[in-house]
C-alpha cells in the first residue's frame, strides 16, 4: 500500500490521471463522461473512468479502471463501502492509494466518497477527523470565501475545530494562493462569550497564540457575513456548516427564480435582454459549478466531491481542481499544518 | 403582582396601551416615535411610549411610562436589566406584568428585551426556555414560515425543542390563522438517523405520537427548504437558527445589493424603469420589516422584538402585530400548548 511519500514523486506523480467516479451524480454518466473528456481533450491533465465497463456510454479512448458496483445517492454511506468493494468510489480512492492515480473527483454520495477516501486512502497523521471544505463564491472579493466543516461531522470537538481551521487556511493559501488567509469561526456575535460551549472553547484555543494553531485566526463572524469578504475561512462543525451552506443555497435559488420569473413576463423582454448581459456574469460567479466542487481535507490523498446536480462544466471545474491541487503538494501542506492539539478536557 | 389570569381581562384587558420601547434600536426614538404616533392617530390601537421623559422627540399627545435609563445596543444583556432597573426595556415589561399594558414592543438589545421579559413577566408554567419566534418571509406561501428558536438558547436539550415546537404551533396558529400547522425539524438531511443527537433524539419525541407533544410533524427540512413551503415552522437550536437567519439576511442583502447596482448603470435606466414596479412588490414581501418582527414565547405576556435597524413602518407593523396577538390570546394559547416533556435522559 503506497502511503504517502512512498507513492510515486515529481513527474512520476504529475502524469498520473485523476480517477474520475463516472457513475456518481444525478446526471452520471452521461455529463461525468462528458466533461472528462472535454478536459482530456482540450487541456494535458490525464483522466481515468472509474465504473462499469460498457455501462459508462460513450467514453472515447479515455482510460478507465473498471469498477462492477454503484453506490446509489441514497445509500447508507458506511454499509455502501463496505458491501459494495468493487464499486466506482472505492475502485476510484484505491487508485489513488496505490499511486495510479493522483486525485479522485466525485458527484456522488458525498457520504460514501467521504468514506470510500476514509478508509481507504487514510487520514493524514494527527488529523483526528477529516471535513469537507465548500467555497462559497463571493462575486465582490478575489476569492470564495471557504466554508468547513459543510457536513463531514456532526459533531464536533474544539480540536477538532482547531484542525479545521488549520487544514482551511492550508487549502485556502493552495487553491487561492493566500499567502496567510484570514480564518474566523462561524458564531451568532462577534464576542468571544457568544456561542455555544464548542464555540467558546474554540475560540480561546484559536486565539491563544502560545497554543501554535498557526493560523491568522480574526474573531467569530455571523452567518450575514459571507459576502463581507471580512474572512477567508469560516470554521464551523458540520451540522451548523451543512445548514449555513443550504440555506445559501436556497435563498440563492429562491432570489435567481423570482428574477427569471419576473424577466419571462412578455411585456419586459425589452428590459430583459438589456439586462442578461449583466446578470449573467453575476449568476455565473455565484454558480457553485464554477468553484471546482467541495473538497474533503485531512484523507491521504486529494478527494473532490461535487454537488450531486453536476454538469459536465462542473466536472471540469472538478476535475482540473483537482489536478491542480495534487500537482501543487495539497496533501503534504495540509499534513504539514495539523498539529496535536492539546485541550483542557 | 398580576400574573396570567390575575390581570384585566376581556374589554379591560383589550383597551390596554401596547408599551412601546422608545429609546431602543439603531433609529431610536425618531423612527420608533413616528411609528407608534402613525398607529395611535390611524388605528385603534392604543400605544404608551417607555423611555425617559423630554428625551423621545415630539411623542405629541401619546401617553408615556417613564423610564430615566436606556439600556444600549452592546450592554450585557443581564447585566443591563439587573443594573438599570429604571430603563425603558425594564419598565415596559413591567407594565405588562402589572395590568398597566397588553404587550412589548423593542427594536433595542435583543438579549436584554429577552432579559427583561424573562425577570419582570416571567415564564409561563412548564416552559423549560422561552425562543424567539422569526417569521421568515416567503413570497412563494400564503403566509411566512416561522423559525424558531432564532437565537435566545444557544444550547439546548430534546425537551427544550419538543416545546419549540409545540410554541411555535401556537404562534403560528394564531398569528396566521393555519388550523394545524405543519412543524418540521432542521436538520442536515430528511432521514431521522441525520443530525446530531439533540436532532436525532428530538425527532424521536416528535415522531412518537403517544409522546403527547400535540403538534403535526413532518419530519425534518434542511436549509435550503426555507423557500419551498413544505412546512409552516422550523424548529431548530438557537445557535443553528440563529446562523440561518443571518445567512439568509446576508444572501438576501448581497443579491438585492448586487442587482440595485446593475440597474442603477446609466444605459440600463429604461430597463430599470420597466423593472422596477415588478421587483418592489418581491422586495416587499421578502423585507423583514413586513413581518411585524419576531417574538419571544413562553414569557408570560406578549414581546415582540424588532429588528435594530426598524423604520417607523417596522414599528407599525410590530406594534399592530403585538396588538393583534395580545387581543388574540396568544399568551393562553401558547401556555395550553405547553406540555411537560418527558426524556429518556
Amino acid at each position: 500500500m503506497a502511503r504517502r511519500g512512498t507513492r510515486p514523486q515529481g513527474d512520476e506523480f504529475n502524469t498520473l490521471p485523476v480517477a474520475v467516479d463516472a457513475m456518481g451524480g444525478d446526471r452520471a454518466p452521461a455529463e461525468i463522461v462528458a466533461g472528462a473528456r472535454r478536459v482530456a481533450e482540450e487541456t494535458d491533465i490525464l483522466v481515468a473512468l472509474v465504473g462499469p465497463p460498457g455501462e459508462m456510454g460513450d467514453i472515447g479512448d479515455l482510460p478507465t479502471f473498471p469498477a462492477s458496483e454503484v453506490i446509489g445517492m441514497d445509500d447508507d454511506p458506511g454499509q455502501g463501502v463496505r458491501r459494495k468493494k468493487d464499486s466506482s468510489l472505492v475502485r476510484a480512492a484505491e487508485a489513488v492509494r496505490d499511486g495510479r492515480a493522483m486525485a479522485t473527483v466525485s458527484a456522488g454520495n458525498t457520504g460514501a466518497a467521504m468514506a470510500a477516501a476514509l478508509l481507504r486512502m487514510g487520514r493524514l497523521p494527527s488529523v483526528i477527523r477529516p471535513a469537507i471544505a465548500t467555497p462559497i463564491p463571493n462575486p465582490g472579493a478575489p476569492w470564495p470565501t471557504v466554508l468547513l466543516d459543510s457536513g463531514a461531522n456532526a459533531e464536533c470537538t474544539p480540536a477538532m475545530l482547531v484542525q479545521f481551521a488549520q487544514m482551511g487556511a492550508a487549502f485556502a493559501g493552495k487553491r487561492y494562493g493566500i499567502e496567510k488567509p484570514r480564518v474566523a469561526l462561524l458564531s451568532i456575535g462577534e464576542e468571544k462569550s457568544k456561542g455555544t460551549p464548542l464555540v467558546k472553547e474554540t475560540y480561546a484555543l484559536l486565539a491563544d497564540g502560545a497554543g501554535g494553531a498557526g493560523v491568522d485566526f480574526v474573531g467569530n463572524v455571523e452567518g450575514r457575513d459571507f459576502f463581507e469578504g471580512i474572512a477567508d475561512v469560516f470554521v464551523t462543525d458540520g451540522f451548523t456548516g451543512n445548514v449555513a451552506l443550504k440555506t445559501l443555497e436556497g435563498a440563492m435559488r429562491f432570489l435567481i427564480g423570482a428574477l427569471t420569473g419576473i424577466l419571462s413576463l412578455p411585456e419586459l423582454a425589452g428590459a430583459a435582454d438589456a439586462l442578461y448581459p449583466h446578470l449573467l456574469p453575476l449568476a455565473a460567479n455565484l454558480d457553485p459549478e464554477t468553484t471546482g466542487g467541495a473538497m474533503l481535507l485531512g484523507v491521504d490523498g486529494v478527494s473532490v466531491i461535487s454537488h450531486g446536480s453536476s454538469s459536465s462544466v462542473a466536472m471540469v471545474n472538478a476535475i482540473t481542481v483537482a489536478h491542480d491541487l495534487a500537482v501543487a503538494g495539497l496533501v503534504d501542506a495540509v499534513a504539514a499544518s495539523v498539529t496535536g492539539v492539546t485541550t483542557p478536557d
